[in-house]
């Protein structure tokens, strides 16, 4: 029996345009290997009868999934509103408010009457714990419907979701038992199903499953097949084609990768960065124990800098310009050198909106990498971008470069060298 | 008066996870600065019972919206359910099969059947041609109800809701609404709303309304009131109570603030990072125009990098460890120096998950300002917070130090200093 849900997320800031809901397409993402189907998604104000109204028309569903209004402060309304909804009484709970003066005494704060209000429940709610935040969830069972209330917040939903909801909704004994995930980075979306075109005829034929998500600027491929042999297959089909883009499996991590990789070459990378700003060693800095191959970067914003910390040639960057194959190859190894680390990686490029000329528009940034076997380099454009969008591709870029060529699959990618360093020295990787 | 909005968006796509709404945002992004106020948000599948029955409920509302539904394939029933809610019958309306013949014509392709469906319409609704598809929409005053039936594609959409929608959600120039925005950040929900408690007593007495949004780790209060005498009165109970902690306002950019004031001072400001790893370099330069402002930066992630990029003194660091006051303090006062800037930013924590210790457990973090007026300390705690989130949370304190000083308002914080250089050098400002 395929169950029906019904999912009410609740909260002004959802329907005057300053927050998307990201609650509800996270339930409608579980069904894909689960044997229940979303009926109705509402989103209403944080009002108490609006609430009332939407949980008793969705109570035609087997179970409701209700997301928000339990924060601390006045305009939440979900509480009062169950409580009405199953013609019951708020009560406050002595173990949560317990709990919750434990946790205000462990970080050193006073309750105050709004965080008090985070322990009241319908008094025949079930209370669901967290450990993910400071407002317990509940459950309400009424008019033969299993209604889950939980925090708004994203994080803590999820958190929820896994622990509390995922058993009231049977695993589809016919889904696919097998299943994979890749990560992709520098091919965009239709451009990598082209590259793998023939996969969901095959996939088709294997009685299996091909889905893609893009998250800027990755793309995410994931399978689902019946069993490990037709995994294997497309797993196969796949790697034969795309491979040399490939940055992270499963739940691995891209970055975290490339820490991994550089700890197996007991290597250290130090950086310069022009228009990332930081924003690179921030990336190379974000998973634990990067202390372990990140020592030390340079932010080089302004030419100066450039000449000053990594030892820019002022000539070079007088004939070639800032963002050139020339300058920022300099920066990569000027930046291994002064570190005294294998490896330097450096960006420098027009991030915009403003700056851009005919032959180097807004979009275009410089890469170089520097290793014990001579500095590459590579020229990418990123048109049609904002800025910030510019600043994230040119991480994601400057960090691929490393593990591509930590992985030897460097070469299969447009990017020049190695130059040797007295090359680099002179300005000689010139245009490309 | 305030017009009511319903949003009602059609498609089993919309609810599978495969594709996320993205017309009803649109729809409430018009909000802002119109008069009308989107009550709910309904995503339905293609069922005509769903749809004729959120039609009923939504017909409450002044204006409804309806996205999708209307292509020309079998499973689309928009059109169908339409005619059933406002008791009617659908029928083919010649012009808007002339224009799509044309069109096919000059495309040099044949009508099928399905696409003459696009061309029945509910025999009283004003058809409302497209210059941007195929499919026109169509107009149903029913039960006092202004109900829009709009194709889904989102650029179709935002063309219908350009030519045709935006007329009936004029502003209303005899009741113009006055609202404002603030960003706080450094004190929690429950405490801001503490702070300013009364407020939601005054705001009900007034006719106006206050909204909080916690967006980690900045918290934004919105308030709307019915004309500007009320809103001053409002700004001026909450500035009185919570105005140290601000920000930012309206639509402007807390980061970009920071650009500005230091651009009104004429100065710059250089970065000393340890656990950040860079994020704080990338915030100053998150800006367009950054280059007035910040010209250059240190990633000392390492011990030895702080000895060698800013002067921290070891025998400091050998004492007092790296994440200290004194040391922190170094780190800005030497980052300052090394650049050549009137400021100096530093921050030195544990950012865990390991590393923590018990005088300084994981998400201790210390930071330092370095101004022409001396140097000050601050030292944070983020208890309970990831990794990325005692970073990001470590980011946005340096900034709101920076730009707290640079506006005066820095007194009303709890930082110690300014210490002059010469005590810093020696180490001074130790524990607080």
């Amino acid at each position: 029996m395929i169950k029906h849900v019904g999912i009410l997320c609740i909260g002004d800031e959802l329907l005057d345009g300053r927050v998307s809901d990201k609650n509800g397409r996270h339930v409608m993402s579980l069904g894909e290997d689960r044997l229940f189907q979303v009926r109705e998604l509402r989103i209403v104000r944080d009002d108490e009868d609006r609430i009332v109204q939407a949980l008793d028309a969705l109570s035609s569903c087997d179970v409701i999934v209700v997301s928000g209004g339990l924060g601390p402060t006045a305009d939440d309304r979900t509480r009062e509103s169950a409580a009405a909804w199953s013609q019951d009484v708020l009560h406050e709970d002595a173990a949560s408010l317990q709990r919750l003066e434990e946790r205000a005494r462990e970080r050193g704060y006073t309750l105050t009457e709004n965080n008090r209000r985070q322990c009241s429940f319908p008094s025949r709610a079930t209370i669901l714990a967290t450990e993910v935040g400071t407002a317990p969830g509940f459950r309400v069972d009424h008019r033969g419907c299993a209604t889950f209330f939980f925090p708004g917040v994203p994080r803590e939903f999820q958190w929820f979701v896994q622990r509390y909801l995922l058993n009231e909704l049977t695993p589809d004994q016919h889904a696919p038992r097998a299943s994979a995930r890749r990560r992709y980075y520098g091919l965009g979306e239709s451009k990598l199903e082209t590259m793998i075109e023939g996969i969901e005829a095959l996939a088709r034929q294997l009685g299996a499953r091909v889905g893609y998500r893009a998250s800027y600027p990755v793309i995410e491929v994931s399978l689902k097949a019946p069993d490990d042999t037709a995994l294997t297959e497309l797993l196969t089909f796949i790697d034969a084609r795309i491979s040399p883009w490939l940055v992270a499996e499963g739940d691995d991590d891209f970055f975290a990768r490339v820490g991994r990789r550089l700890v197996e070459h007991k290597a250290t990378v130090a950086v310069a960065e022009s228009c990332t700003g930081g924003l690179l060693g921030g990336a190379l800095t974000r998973t634990p124990g990067s202390s372990a191959w990140f020592e030390r970067g340079y932010l080089t914003y302004a030419n100066q800098a450039k000449i000053d910390l990594v030892g820019v040639n002022p000539a070079t960057l007088a004939s070639e310009g800032a963002v050139s194959a020339a300058v920022v190859c300099q920066m990569a190894l000027g930046a291994a050198r002064a570190a005294g680390a294998p490896y330097g990686l450096a960006i420098s490029g027009v991030a915009g909106p403003t700056g851009g000329s005919t032959d180097k528009p807004v979009g275009t940034v410089d890469f170089s990498l520097h290793t014990p076997q001579g500095t590459f380099h590579k020229r990418a454009y990123y048109p049609g971008r904002t800025r910030e969008e510019i600043r994230t591709a040119s991480v994601y870029t400057a960090m691929a470069l490393l593990l591509w060529h930590l992985e030897g699959r460097l070469d299969a990618h447009a990017v020049r060298g190695p130059f040797d360093p007295a090359r680099v020295e002179a300005g000689v990787p010139g245009a490309s």
